[in-house]
């Protein structure tokens, strides 16, 4: 295996996928923003260089700082962590050119995937099914109207270069459909310089379910089952949990195939997840390719005792998967929550800010996965993840009853700082999610001044 | 089951207790010292009472202030932890007459496993081989003289009443044998009120392993595989590992089942583990039982899944197990390290004192037991347990690696405290100890001025 890792990312995860490279014996480089300084990321690493200021297209986004901290620090491979320029097959290309392994799939394969439009292309060719829609970008609202027309309202109108919950659009109304459209595509060149859309039927109430995926460089492939990550907020999940309850058996199945057969068909190699939608009738509609690790892949870590960002590496180095499908097996029950520091009761508005206190839960059967600190910042420049709390559990019931425990152990406190930690124990106690019966609307019911649950 | 259970005891176990039962929503009840005041497991408890003053015989081992704190918080059922009262025959039997429900085995029990003496010939009668040695205590020198003759040197003169590593003398030279033989009857008598003593043949450089048992109040038990506890420093464990390196399939089996014929027949209930030690011939002997959870417990709870201080509570409601010895399956390696207040340079001798700093290992299967906290105290009134720190990994090898990643992770600061953390990471580092082939003279080899190793 190589000898020492760049890790091109902040926070959590720069934290967490450095722990594993140190205990695969391999050196940490690290890289920094001027804001992240005291990261203790910086202090953990065996290296670690400041690529520029606070704003991340001037650093974590900013290619020519990453690639010559590569160079000072002479990592050999180069670990993209999640979002900054993980998806982004112009840096994977650059890794490539510069003798630097990337670990993540090959540059083609992220460009085909990343496009939302050929990836659903790729995987309808591979037999997976897709929710009723366009899958050729549609470049004029005449198109896209007789396309809603076609396959019945709401429909969303989704940037081909999106993701992550950014650059898309619900139509519920004919009328709306026109401003709408021009507002979407005006928001994805913006957001992505890319302003082209597509058009697919709109689930109001489905599941998301995602499988996660290992493909090494023999041509081998895998599943870890699934995680339902149906608790969203502003479309970013904020409780995930493996395995997906209620889901029947075959079912499972057919996705954790579908999933391996779409990214062996694509030429996928790394750690890779499928997300898909579940309807109330139990049909699945492939949704998107995340080409990277994920947030919430501690829960999968849980059930089934893999670490992922250590197969990665493997395969990274050409390692083949040393483990077949039937010798995988998943114990219990795992839920993850995402503490973040926003106020719910302001549209989950960002509450950057000094933390004077912090409290972390431990003891049985919790991990927590953070880069925040007493006296550490968190800054309005970044996302407002503050900490991961995983739980596990032999089953769900106990899962949440744990996941409760801990995150009233919880504790954070800085002037301006709100997080999350209530409306998330609020969740957690919803009848619908304590039954596993809940859906993607969950967050809704809990905010929406019109039907809002006291809890 | 009961409603409020009382935590009668301190630190890090009494939080790990209060976390299991605010997760099966029983309300807690904890006690402290003036010295522990500020400890968490007071803030975290739904009630709280002081008991007296520091020293451990005026509040945790003082019976009548539990039991007035038992009276104060309607607690229907009081879990002991380990150490203090939690293996005095005496402190169950109040519960009792209370009517409290004791969360260990009944009153009768702990005395005879409690006696030294009594435990041999009951697990002999149950059919567990023991070391050549006496099952009566001996009552003179002379008679001491004439056993160790007959076994051969050296021996051990133990504690009918000892335990954790108190009360016991290894003796090598006949010569010595008279004056220690008073020595070690004084020691006992003033440690534990109870002079008597018995011989057995000392291994020097035996594997100490020890079986998890669970027995229900209908007469089923089970074992949850084994733990080698064989890194010792002052007969104290310092490093937990499961399950034991090395040990044939054929013997875990067969010490498994012996462990758990002999509780059965001592008519134990409750979790309770039975200590062997085995030779260099892979031959076992029964060492002693201790009738409680132990310090090491999570080591197994890791491998197993298994929140054992909820199998406690179960049992004590009189619910009776719900796994059967065949569905029990174990995964990966788990192992423990303590971290402890003291310096490892002076015969590991404690330093208490004020943390102005603590930094704790997380993420990936890290687990934390600890209720130190940074402007927290080490108390001279107590053991010098500051944090067990465990991880686990699909094999040994991960596991050591990513210990090792933890202990580096942790810090601890504050004016005359040290902690053993760095011995421990010497002690990892041992190539016995990576070939999983030491055994309880592993320290001895890292602290012994005469063969001391440099790491």
């Amino acid at each position: 295996m190589f000898d020492t890792v760049l890790i091109a990312n902040r926070g959590e995860i720069a934290l967490r996928v450095a722990r594993t490279c140190r205990e695969l014996g391999l050196r940490v480089a690290a890289v920094y923003s001027t804001e992240d300084r005291d990261s203790p990321v910086v202090r953990f690493a065996d290296q670690a260089v400041c690529i520029g200021p606070g704003p991340a297209r001037h650093s974590y986004l900013y290619l020519p700082a990453i690639m010559e901290a590569a160079r000072q620090t002479g990592a050999e491979a180069v670990h993209p962590g999640y979002g900054f320029l993980s998806e982004q097959a112009d840096f994977a290309e650059a890794c490539e050119a510069e003798g630097l392994i990337f670990v993540g799939p090959p540059p083609a394969v992220i460009d085909r995937l990343g496009d939302k439009s050929t990836a659903r292309a790729a995987m309808a060719d591979a037999g997976l099914p897709l929710l009723p829609g366009t899958i050729e970008p549609v470049s004029d609202a005449e198109a896209v109207a007789k396309v809603a027309a076609d396959i019945g309202y709401p429909v969303i109108v989704k940037a081909v270069a999106g993701g992550g919950g950014r650059g898309m659009q619900v139509v519920t109304e004919p009328d709306d459909l026109p401003r709408q459209y021009r507002e979407i595509r005006s928001t994805a060149q913006s957001l992505f310089g890319d302003d082209r859309v597509y058009v697919e039927r709109y689930l109001p109430a489905a599941r998301h379910i995602e499988v996660q995926v290992l493909c090494d460089s023999h041509g081998n492939g895998l599943h870890l089952g699934q995680r339902d990550c149906s608790v969203q907020r502003r479309r970013q999940k904020i409780i995930e949990e493996a395995p997906a309850p209620g889901l029947p058996r075959g079912l499972v199945e057919q996705m954790g195939h579908a999933a391996v057969r779409g990214l062996l068909a694509a030429g996928y190699v790394g750690a890779g997840t499928v997300e898909f939608l579940v309807d109330d009738q139990h049909r699945f509609y492939f949704m998107e390719v995340n080409c990277r690790i994920q947030v919430e892949h501690p829960v999968t870590e849980l059930t089934h005792g893999v670490d992922l960002v250590r197969e990665q590496l493997r395969i990274a180095a050409g390692e083949p998967l040393d483990v077949s499908q039937e010798e995988l097996t998943a114990r219990g029950w795992a839920i993850e929550c995402r503490i973040n520091a926003e106020d719910p009761d302001r549209d989950f508005m960002p509450t950057p800010g000094r933390l004077t206190e912090l409290t972390l839960p431990g003891g049985p059967f919790v991990r927590v996965d953070t880069a925040a600190e007493a006296g550490g910042r968190i800054s309005a420049a970044y996302d407002p993840l503050l900490a991961k709390i995983c739980v596990w559990a032999p089953d769900r019931p106990q899962a949440i009853a744990r996941m409760r425990r801990a995150l009233a152990e919880l504790s954070v406190e800085g002037p301006g700082v709100r997080t999350n930690r209530d409306f998330l124990l609020t969740a957690l106690k919803h009848e619908l999610f304590v039954a596993g019966t809940h859906d993607t609307s969950l967050v809704g019911r809990l905010t929406d001044p019109q039907t809002r649950e006291e809890s």
